[in-house]
């Protein structure tokens, strides 16, 4: 990991470039470092002035007294190389590039002069944030090292939150909002360009800063896809959830965000299959993280799926209901002793009938003093409740202050999320600003806050390292060779070698050799060209399938070899494969997929046109947790038909877990020479066992 | 349509029950009614008081000096029914019953007193809105028909947005919003338990309002689903939005509505599919509603669904183009000549590239004084963009004052919405307030103006009467006589009168006769047995499938009769049908189907597990607009299969056509006499042309 103190804590900052017109872009940092306070060295740098802001100016980086631990820049384009070599010659530890045009563009010299940055800062050792950064803003302490600063501070100095974004705009949206949301932001870090920084730089940085406790990202790419999978696993290990968002998750959205940044789309789904395995809370919108975040900072995971909900509003327990079963987020059935406590609690209509989950008290329950906070702990108090949902009367009842005061104590020693939600607008500012301030997160919206408990429960059920490698079996088996010759025949016995089931399939040479095979095997059978240089059997006519006899299997044979030798004259034929016919009750695919940013990935969905036009697929990086095959069918939304919806079989999981386990197996032992390995189709018969019907082994060409 | 004028327009308010403790329930109205200082009359009735919050008092509705506009009720549940009564009788033209204790429980004498108050409203021609209502608001004049009411009124007088909601926190939460995003609120309703008037009386009343423009509801339950069907498409044809949310979408969330209200959960899938049909603009959270409708409140539709979207920020350009994908809304190409006005105002290394759509300006465009607003001025200029999408930078450039009079100026003229989308928080609020004083929407992420432009672009292309009208075909044919006695044979016959592809089949009633029909109609076929007491045929062992030679016909037929007789010895054994089978490339399911609030409607989906797992289904009422079957596609998950993705053949549409209008006529000439038609499986051949293979019609036993 690399040591990015000098960014978070400087002790002295100088800003190249600085201008004694305070309040232009290039003045601005010196304006804000003097108001900021801080017994911090500010050394304005610039060859034409003395004095700027009542800081002395020094003519150049050389002549400063000390080596900076930041070196600002807000020069132009054309003189930032030129600076950079300057601070880093200098021995400055870091320096935070403000002034862009560089990789952002799609000019040649503007992303030379960023590679030629980076290569000077990296052979003196000085960190490189940007260039084209909004900087870092420290809202605990009110140093921004930044030309976009509002001078807003933390309410608190927890500064457990912490916002990272390659966009600058992204970053102060966020921090803005969170700020406006009264939560404990400490720092809000735009990357930029990422010349030298990256957004996985910050993550590992902040993971290990004992003082965060939720992180924030907006980001447009991931470039280093192993270490990004380490600080999300580490995260996890820590307790720390990872809010995040990805711009460009569509073809317009990932061109906009090539065009404007010059980084690579990566694949958007395999991305967001990770994330899922590694318990990130992923959002699609900006509007969704300061509702997010709130939750994640009281620091407690729900402590299962199943949640309580209680409100004064018929209308606002629908809808906390209606997002439940949309999230698959279980209403808790309460425990017979929490009904007795909930009912005392309630108006005298309502007790003779049992507690509904949602609890709506009607405005009745107002009456009695303490009726709803006594209710909210009598379902903390419940173990079958991993978080409780709470629609906050706009007033805080009959006696508001100490209303207050007990729903924040209770909120504070609970040992599961308390989430509180206030319908009305801004009349109701001093209510929430009372519970905000005593740790309670209050949201506008009973759905937010049911989606804020379901992804803080995937995060809680994501697996830890520990976990991981206790479910990691120790295998001592031999690896096994790549076949020799590729083809479907070979690859479906190479398969067959690692455990996963395939289709009963054997090689024939001679038209009565097949038929003796199909006779054999049994049929209805298939009749398959076997070619190490025909990949696309069907399209050169070497295929023949639901052969029912063996005069069938003799005609066949004879077609397929013709054709095969007539579309492929220079082709090797094997001969022909003879496969017994599975008739699937439901297909799936797996297999390996290869991706840029991340490697290979195991990955499986639902067959045919649900993979085609649905894509409903997942992917799972290595290494596997416990129970991986299960969480791989959550992740489908064909689950249903995999767990035997509408009186099928379910899926055998034992059967796919071995299939998934292979695959993690052959990614171990071949990773470094296959780019891909398509099961597909794979057959689930009718008692719900897995069959491989056809393989395609992809070599890697490196 | 009911005259609901003295519900808005009250002149004269009695408070039936008011209480002296102006700050309680029953006090609260008199103090509300005093503030508002309106000339209203206002009559406090309490038989123990002589004056309260200075007015007079009355001891009962009998000795009021008028029969007043609005009775106000706040006497305990079980003095509502005579109060009702009391205030029918000295001719009252509306109640407003504030009291709850009614259908909202379980208990019969609530429900009971329900209906006595009703019978009493309607028998003297009272209007009754409630009970457990929370009232009328109107926040132009400031005038309170509640018991909460915060003081707030709307910021102009416009009064072109309107509220109506069953729930009253769900009401007053959403006006709140909306006052506090400076939205030109009107009015807001609470129906309550809508003994009386209902939600649909309500979008009636406010449809005819010249006054509204935008209405937005949040409903639990629509009980008259016809006439809320004719109110939408009323608002349609006034060019009137209306934004809404269902409440109790799921199992759980309907649950829990059914327990709070006592009203009955219809089906969901059926209404949304509805709202889709009218142009409804369907939101599911109330955080969307106050952006939704501060875009619909301009008044002005999409020209078409292509938008254009101007940023400083690559991020907030990315995250609109990821919505637009998302969301099927187009990035428009832009017009040469636009793209030189764009051009003129980019800094100049953007000058020798072409013009992205989303365009983003980067920072350096705040040089220029007008820039952004020049841009958008040319975009909204160019026909071949719909829409224009705004990111404005948190502040409005160096002539602040200037900038936002001229940004205002032109969202006044121009002829199509610009929506802005300000991403900063707080500290942007003085540039927030004034573009929104100007009249242009201000939301905070760019993907809910997407949205937002995504929903009003579906309403402008909702059909109007007018529409739908000039699509009607006058058919002279005759009506077609529901089949004597109904089994799958007669019932395709009768389907094919209607000109809808069937499956070929015959009926034979002897062996031999299967086999010669068999050997006429071409192999293979399927045997099944006909007779009209048989609704399960498969369970009978009355279908044999895919039978290739005269000898399997002549088994399978024998055996099929046997079954029949063996398994249902008293059914009527018509004989057997022999069918031609069909190979679908793709399975369709369509029919009719008879929804307890809608009554019936056309249904189509993707067949086998797509509808079963997915439920990708959707449905249109009568009367159909032009395009109908195009539009039923467009609305399917599964519509790339129906358009040939992936090199199928795409479903020939006039043949969808020709099978919906067939559907809407039977309709017509049989609504009465069927509760259902099922026409599954439908396949799609190979050439994109439908046939129907199975069906079944399912009279009504009213």
């Amino acid at each position: 990991m690399r040591d990015l103190s000098p960014l978070f804590s400087p002790r002295s900052i100088a800003v190249v470039g600085a201008s004694s017109n305070l309040m232009g872009l290039a003045g601005r940092p010196i304006a804000y470092l003097s108001e900021s306070n801080l017994d911090i060295a500010v050394y304005p740098v610039n060859p034409t002035r003395d004095e700027i802001g009542g800081y002395q100016v020094y003519p150049d980086p050389a002549s400063l007294p000390e080596a900076p631990d930041v070196g600002l820049v807000v020069v132009p384009a054309a003189a930032v190389v030129e600076a950079i070599e300057a601070l880093a010659k200098r021995g400055t530890k870091a320096a935070v590039v403000i002034s862009s045009g560089f990789g952002e563009g799609d000019r040649a010299e503007g992303i030379d002069a960023q590679v030629r940055m980076r290569d000077i800062a990296r052979e003196h050792g000085m960190l490189l944030l940007g260039p084209n950064t909004l900087g870092v803003h420290d809202y605990v302490r009110g140093l921004p090292l930044s030309f976009v600063w509002y001078g807003r501070k933390s309410r608190t100095d927890e500064g457990s939150v912490a916002v990272v974004s390659q966009s600058g705009s992204g970053m102060t949206s966020l921090c803005d909002r969170m700020l406006d949301a009264g939560i404990p932001l400490g720092y809000g870090v735009a990357t930029g360009n990422e010349a030298d920084v990256t957004i996985v730089d910050i993550l590992e940085h902040l993971a290990e800063d004992p003082k965060v406790k939720v992180i924030a990202t907006v980001f447009e790419e991931i470039r280093e896809g192993e270490r990004f999978l380490k600080v999300c696993q580490r995260l996890r290990d820590l307790g720390k959830p990872l809010i995040a968002m990805k711009v460009g998750r569509t073809e317009s959205g990932s061109a906009m965000v090539k065009s404007h940044t010059g980084a690579l789309a990566g694949s958007y789904p395999t991305l967001r299959a990770l994330m899922r395995q590694y318990g990130v809370l992923e959002v699609t919108d900006l509007d969704q993280i300061p509702g997010m975040v709130a939750v994640a900072a009281l620091g407690k995971l729900p402590t299962s799926n199943s949640i309580a909900v209680v409100t004064n509003s018929g209308g606002a327990a629908a809808i906390s209901a209606d997002r439940a079963d949309e999230l698959g987020v279980v209403l808790a059935e309460l425990s017979p002793s929490t009904q007795v406590k909930v009912k005392e609690n309630l108006p005298p209509f309502a007790q003779d009938q049992p507690v509904h989950n949602p609890i709506d008290v009607t405005a009745q329950s107002m009456q009695k003093r303490f009726a709803l906070v006594d209710i909210v702990e009598a379902l903390v108090d419940d173990e079958g409740v991993g978080a409780v949902i709470h629609a906050v009367p706009s007033s805080g009842g009959p006696e508001g202050g100490q209303w207050v005061q007990k729903y924040c104590g209770l909120s504070h020693s609970a040992d599961k999320p308390i989430v509180g939600v206030i319908l009305s607008g801004r009349e109701s500012d001093h209510l929430r600003n009372a519970l905000r301030d005593g740790g309670v997160p209050i949201l506008s919206s009973p759905g937010q806050a049911v989606e804020a408990i379901a992804l803080l429960h995937r995060f809680a059920a994501a697996p830890t390292s520990a976990d991981i490698s206790a479910a990691r079996q120790a295998t001592s088996a031999k690896s096994i060779p790549l076949p020799q010759v590729v083809t479907e025949y070979s690859t479906l016995n190479w398969l067959a070698e690692y455990g996963i089931p395939v289709a009963t399939q054997r090689m024939a040479s001679t038209v009565s050799e097949a038929v003796a095979v199909a006779d054999e095997i049994g049929y209805p059978v298939a009749v398959k060209i076997s070619s190490p240089d025909i990949a696309h059997k069907t399209e050169v006519g070497g295929v023949a399938l639901s052969l029912t006899t063996a005069d069938e299997v003799a005609e066949a044979t004879t077609r397929v070899l013709a054709n095969a030798a007539s579309a492929a004259p220079r082709a090797v034929l094997e001969g022909v494969t003879i496969s017994r016919m599975v008739k699937p009750a439901l297909e799936l695919i797996s297999g390996i997929h290869k991706d840029d940013t991340f490697g290979h990935v195991i990955l499986l969905g639902l067959g045919g046109i649900w993979a085609e036009i649905l894509g409903d697929v997942t992917m799972r990086g290595l290494p596997l947790g416990p129970d991986a095959a299960r969480r791989m069918v959550d992740d489908l939304q064909g689950a249903p038909l995999l767990r035997g919806a509408r009186g099928r079989t379910p899926v055998k999981m034992e059967s796919l877990a071995r299939v998934i386990d292979a695959l993690a197996r052959i990614i171990d032992e071949h990773g470094d020479s296959i780019s891909g390995l398509d099961l597909n189709p794979v057959a689930v018969t009718e008692d719900g066992e897995l069959v491989v019907l056809d393989a395609s082994l992809f070599i890697s060409n490196e």
